[in-house]
């Protein structure tokens, strides 16, 4: 077996950025911690932490986290008469930023645990599950990772939006090839391509857009309604401006709807089997089908 | 000189992840585009591309980047007889999150720039300062970056807070040393410490907090309403549920000011001067003295 209590330190450290804090966190000294560190890092011969500041997992030292993670929660499930009174174990989940913004954070009541979220806006949810970095993630990526499974969720809809005054500017004759290499795109960052989607199937072509980055959802919003750019906006995000009149379609009916996974890591099904209720009625009433 | 066309395909590959991208975005082809950057890199003797997929830039290749969209703002700035038209220069800015997500969106209107966003949310922005990657920063950070100057902006007031039902089932006895270390609190990221400066403000001594992680403004503040946990919310944006009732503080009249500094490259002053005139002006409004 692993050796627990050095696992315990492990992920204080990682998740407090310091020997010190982890030391202080779990009540014993520093020098205490660090030998449990030492004695791991021999054992596996492997680096476990980059002593930083602020110190941070290597690659293995983050699985590890991860699988005591893991493993709190299986004990946890065990039920109230088998699992140790240590209070919630912790549950580190990808999360893509618009379903973090819009429909996701109510179904963290579903289950008793710390949630540890990490935000997937660079596609890197498929990396962090293969290498057991999260226990789960909700992602627009349908294949599911070595070891997962993934459900569809449904589909979040996207509409091509801009503030009437822009579209009047940038789109008097129409959303044509030239009016979109014109007229300034707000993308979330360099790997948001939903704009250029969007683009692409109006015109049959790859258009090379420009304009600002904003890389987080309801500020992202905002700059559209600000008039800086037209961007791709969830709907439930968008209701209300569009109700008011403060933003419209650049075209009516031409939404994207962009389908979403849960993938969970198998051996942790039973433990998720809560929240994955959660998600998946929750995603039932928000997400179209 | 530096070869400014092969910066302008260095820039574009940054900006877009493949050569393929950047050659169409500038109407070449992708060898034309890898011999500019051959070329480029062996006059530098330095590597300026990780090739990828996707490519990203070196440190190198980042601050090449960042002066070449100095450089167009500069031009952009010797007015309209004088700059060739090339349509708006590119801005890199770091913003801390909660900036993003309140007052800062509308001073986006100011320059007439494609503003290149990113997020500070680990403090690096004094990094990104001293090595050239942005070209101006709202950061908390006091201390001016050799080659930069630091315009105080004001503070922004944080309270903790949380639902009262979450005030009545954990601080029955009062914001005590124990109370605080069982609930759970909410933070950004592990990075995050406004929590624990408060805990510590109140009780005097250093906590070890336990909760959720929710790196992203918005659903902070909604984990925070759906009784997840205790969290520091900046007062613009916890106005309404604390009118509304949703939201108390855990103790009243314990608010944490955290001042806010406009850090900006000493050579791109002259060029961003209307952005910081904009930005003291809504900072003065909506920020406290």
């Amino acid at each position: 077996m692993l050796d627990y209590a050095a696992l315990a330190a492990l992920s204080e450290i990682v998740r407090r950025g310091s020997f010190e804090a982890a030391a202080a966190a779990l009540g014993v000294t520093p020098s205490a911690i660090s030998q449990r560190i030492k004695g791991l890092e021999e054992r596996l011969g492997q680096v476990l932490i980059h002593r930083g500041p602020p110190a941070t997992g290597t690659g293995t030292g983050l699985r590890l986290v991860q699988h005591l993670d893991q493993v709190r929660l299986l004990e946890q499930s065990l039920g109230s008469g088998l699992n140790p009174e240590t209070g919630p174990a912790s549950l580190r989940l990808a999360v893509n930023a618009d379903s973090l913004a819009t429909w996701f954070p109510p179904v963290m009541t579903a289950l008793p645990v710390h949630f540890d979220l990490v935000i997937d806006d660079q596609d890197h949810a498929r990396d962090w599950l293969r290498q057991g970095q999260v226990s789960a993630a909700i992602s627009s990526d349908a294949d599911p990772v070595p070891g997962c499974d993934a459900t569809p969720l449904g589909a979040m809809r996207y509409q091509a939006l801009a503030t009437p005054e822009f579209i009047a500017r940038h789109f008097t004759h129409g959303v044509t090839e030239t009016a979109l290499k014109a007229a300034p795109a707000i993308t979330f960052n360099v790997r948001d391509a939903l704009q250029s989607r969007w683009a692409q199937q109006v015109t049959g072509r790859r258009l090379h857009l420009t304009g600002h980055m904003v890389p987080a959802s309801e500020p992202f919003a905002r700059a559209v309604e600000l008039g800086l750019g037209w961007g791709m906006v969830p709907d439930s995000m968008s209701q209300r401006a569009r109700d008011a009149g403060r933003l419209r379609p650049l075209i009516a009916d031409r939404a994207l709807d962009v389908p979403l996974y849960w993938h969970v890591q198998r051996a942790m099904a039973p433990a998720l089997a809560p929240l994955t209720a959660a998600i998946r009625k929750r995603a039932a009433a928000e997400l179209r089908p």
